[in-house]
């Protein structure tokens, strides 16, 4: 029976993914470093057969529009790749809610790339797998690998994919992810790439990070939770520079986002070591030492505006699992 | 009797001040324009005489440490410009709070500078006083003139003065400066200026400017609105990136900033045209055009977390009055 199921998880940049080389399959301007979240999941049945009718359902509801083609163009992808074609259904479902501004595509594209290469019975190594996550969002391909990731830039795609720089196991790092009301309309995080080709603080940017980049890799190896934590924060601040200064303007933060940087800036400053990073959206990862986690949780928790927190070590790579969803 | 008083003004900068070629003597990385504030002042009374005894006296308070030694640096390079030495009495008083996060050392420098000159009868252009005053304050070197005002980069001491682009009545311009609540302990801004000098983003700034700059002179000669507005707005957001990606990160933003930012869009897409632009602080100054600063002042009462909303227009350059302090 050509089906099969995976489980991914999200990634959170240390370094972060924003501009690209290459739009149309997503060869990014920088290298990335990301931390795989443990502590949420996407889990994708893909199944083929010509009597199937190319169903897509994503936390049951029926897909369409823009997300059901990408989805489809993803599919297809693959299939060329064995030279297949046949029709196929699609059930995905994320174990966090849709409206808590986590990005799904990383984890759901690497889910998708797994299951359906299983499904098909084609054995692809992590490389090739990566590179075929790519194809579908950019951050997928650090997905498939467990613990800490780099996804290489390259103007080749053959060569634009990701690795693991240590395991899962290798530095006691908690993410805590202080989900904040969202009372924003997003940006498309697609456009928000296109516009920082043309911006000169996006060129310092790059320049910037090839100083930055082997610090952060080597600090990741050396297990300095110091340098990992401040080079996190001023990449953060970096990425968002870039946002803010494009045209138009990209502002993710909300109030509550500047509430969370300024408690974690306190809290940092009464001993708890402890730094802040956030993605394409309003969000705050707070970055600290697993013994500390439950005691800055509390302290994430008082924060008003805070819906909720979610407790992520560096979790697993993505892999096929029994349980089917349908 | 050597006694004179001067009344000044503060000044919104459209293109910001950041960063010296020369922190010692305040000669700015590039120039910047601005608009001085018609709705608050600062009054400040010299008095010189050998029986005096260098009494300084800020907002009813003794000024001591270093504010009164600024103060004092200042008047003795006013007295060494005429070989003179002889003692002192200053009271100045602002009429806005001094806790409102409104930047008074502009106003501040360029009424002592006026009141102090006109006291020792010293007969300088308004050039002349411009330099002087930027020795004791950079931006309030602004503060001389009237109107929209340009503050002119330059390596020589001589070279680097502020001139007027336009008259105070030239464009129907209002600035509605949101008064936020402050939580947050000030970074100084002379620790940040000296920051600036080694982040690549900086120089990314710079680079951008010599484009911006004519644009900005340009659209205010031009009475253009709109282009004031959204180069105003880049700029701000510019210094900030700036900020936030120096080491240590500058993050002079709050919570209710963010939230002045939203409703600032929001106003914009219902068609009312403004445009915020931010200090040195987390105060947001919001551009409109007078004939709509009541519904606008409305507006931006009904975010909660503002304080007070005080209403400029283009305001008058450094004058001596006649009603003294004491």
């Amino acid at each position: 029976m050509m089906k099969s199921t995976a489980i991914a998880h999200p990634n959170i940049a240390l370094i972060k993914y924003w501009g690209n080389l290459n739009d149309e399959i997503n060869l990014p301007a920088n290298n990335s470093i990301s931390m795989v979240m443990s502590g949420v999941s996407t889990k994708t049945t893909v199944e083929f057969g010509s009597k199937l009718n190319n169903e897509i359902i994503i936390n049951d509801k029926k897909a369409t529009g823009e997300k059901a083609r990408r989805v489809d163009d993803h599919i297809q992808r693959i299939l060329k790749l064995d030279n297949r074609k046949t029709n196929y259904k699609i059930v995905s479902k994320n174990d966090f809610p849709t409206g808590a501004g986590l990005a799904s595509s990383a984890s759901g594209f690497a889910a998708l790339t797994v299951a359906a290469c299983d499904a098909l019975a084609m054995k692809f190594d992590t490389r090739r797998l990566s590179i075929i996550a790519r194809h579908g969002s950019g951050s997928a391909c650090r997905s498939i690998h467990s613990g800490f990731v780099e996804w290489i830039s390259s103007q080749n795609s053959e060569d634009s994919y990701a690795e693991q720089i240590a395991p899962e196991d290798h530095i006691d790092l908690a993410d805590l992810v202080a989900i904040v009301e969202t009372h924003e309309k997003k940006v498309s995080s697609k456009e928000g790439h296109r516009s920082a080709i043309n911006n000169p603080y996006f060129k310092a940017r790059l320049s910037e990070l090839t100083k930055i980049i082997p610090l952060m890799r080597n600090a990741i190896k050396n297990k300095d939770f110091q340098t990992i934590g401040e080079l996190a924060e001023h990449d953060c601040l970096s990425m968002h520079s870039v946002m803010m200064t494009s045209n138009p303007m990209l502002l993710y933060w909300q109030p509550e986002t500047i509430k969370v940087i300024n408690k974690v800036v306190d809290v940092r400053a009464l001993g708890l070591e402890c730094y802040f990073t956030i993605d394409a959206g309003p969000n705050v990862h707070v970055l600290c030492r697993q013994e500390n986690a439950d005691e800055i949780k509390e302290k994430l928790k008082s924060v008003k505006g805070v819906k909720d927190i979610i407790v992520n070590n560096a979790g697993n790579g993505t892999e096929v699992i029994s349980d089917h969803l349908f």
